[in-house]
């Protein structure tokens, strides 16, 4: 019987590195022979892309009610769940996914405020008690990690999306929420510290990857 | 101060003649001076009609996965609810709803076979005990109504969506689950039968309408 495989999950705030890391991650973990699936959230299946593209469409001349986000966010999570997630689990295949539920604790919870007795519904509704393996937090202060988006932004890396532009108040309580979420459950989340120079970064998600997946491998 | 609206839903399988009656009852309660907005589930505003699109479209290479159907239909009723249907009853105005959350029951609840209690979770999230104050039940055999769909289809009245495009036990199971819901909440519900010529329904409703919304006007 394969063994079933494992959900490791990269979170963090804009421009802490996570596009950068992710294919570390992902790489670092071939080269020990694992099958890897990339995944990202909100997305990851043409449906949850499609789902993806309404909570990021910055052209509507109409609010998007606090309700209807989240749904929108759980409904794509349901989606690539179902249709992506479980099933490469269920093969064996090791899923590295860029953003998932914390993601949604620490930006419609932490930065938009919402009760996150109420998102705790909709992930129990979703996940039914499945969480990841392991989460990676890349953690940085918010004014270092705003000026990497600005030179990205500044290079022509296209518009900024409604997200991104949000004001860095609302960062510092996302990048809070997110290290409150490490702090409550040590044993699933390592906390990264993103703004060392790149190597550095690296050399210890390295670390962090061979002491806490060398059990499942 | 402005009396509160009233939320009238109209509620019925496919081809039991919603759109025609939807016209009626909004007509029959401007000639008694009511401002009345004219609105349908999903949909209803610019973005919930967005992920309408969604549900609606066969286009994907992706079966949707029940909970994301689910998910998306209650986003849409938020949005929905937030942006027209609570703004419209603050105001003083009736609303009239081509579907509102019987037909969740119905179709993905009696249809489907998702689980009610699952329903019930996302309807006090969304509705947090808000019901309509009067639901209108279109109701007829299951092989008239498919064969008035036919005609209109045949008729040139546009491709069948994919939820036109489900089977006749499918529908016997929606048109069940309607009537038990009419049969235990008959204070909410009027049972029309919609199988009889047209004026004899609309003979009907404006009776029901005329002892039911009295109080209201």
């Amino acid at each position: 019987m394969t063994q079933r495989g494992r959900l490791i999950t990269l979170e963090g705030g804009e421009g802490v590195g996570k596009s950068t890391n992710m294919a570390f991650v992902s790489a670092w973990l071939e080269a020990r022979g694992v099958e890897v699936v990339r995944t990202r959230e909100p997305g990851g299946t043409p449906r949850a892309e499609a789902v993806r593209e309404l909570l990021l469409d910055p052209g509507f001349d109409e609010p998007l009610a606090a309700d209807a986000e989240l749904l929108l966010m759980f409904a794509a999570r349901a989606q690539h769940l179902a249709e992506k997630i479980r099933p490469a689990l269920e093969r064996g295949a090791w899923v590295v996914c860029d953003r998932f539920t914390d993601a949604t604790y620490a930006y419609q919870g932490g930065g938009r405020g919402l009760d996150e007795a109420r998102i705790a519904v909709l992930e129990r509704f979703v996940q039914q008690g499945m969480t990841p393996d392991l989460t990676l937090l890349l953690d940085m202060p918010v004014d270092a990690a705003s000026r990497r988006v600005s030179q990205r932004t500044d290079a022509g890396g296209g518009e900024r999306d409604r997200f991104e532009r949000e004001r860095e108040d609302f960062f510092s309580a996302v990048r809070h929420a997110y290290r409150q979420r490490a702090e409550a459950e040590p044993e699933r989340f390592a906390l990264i510290d993103a703004a060392r120079p790149l190597a550095a970064v690296q050399h210890e998600l390295a670390a962090v990857l061979d002491r806490r997946t060398a059990p499942w491998r």
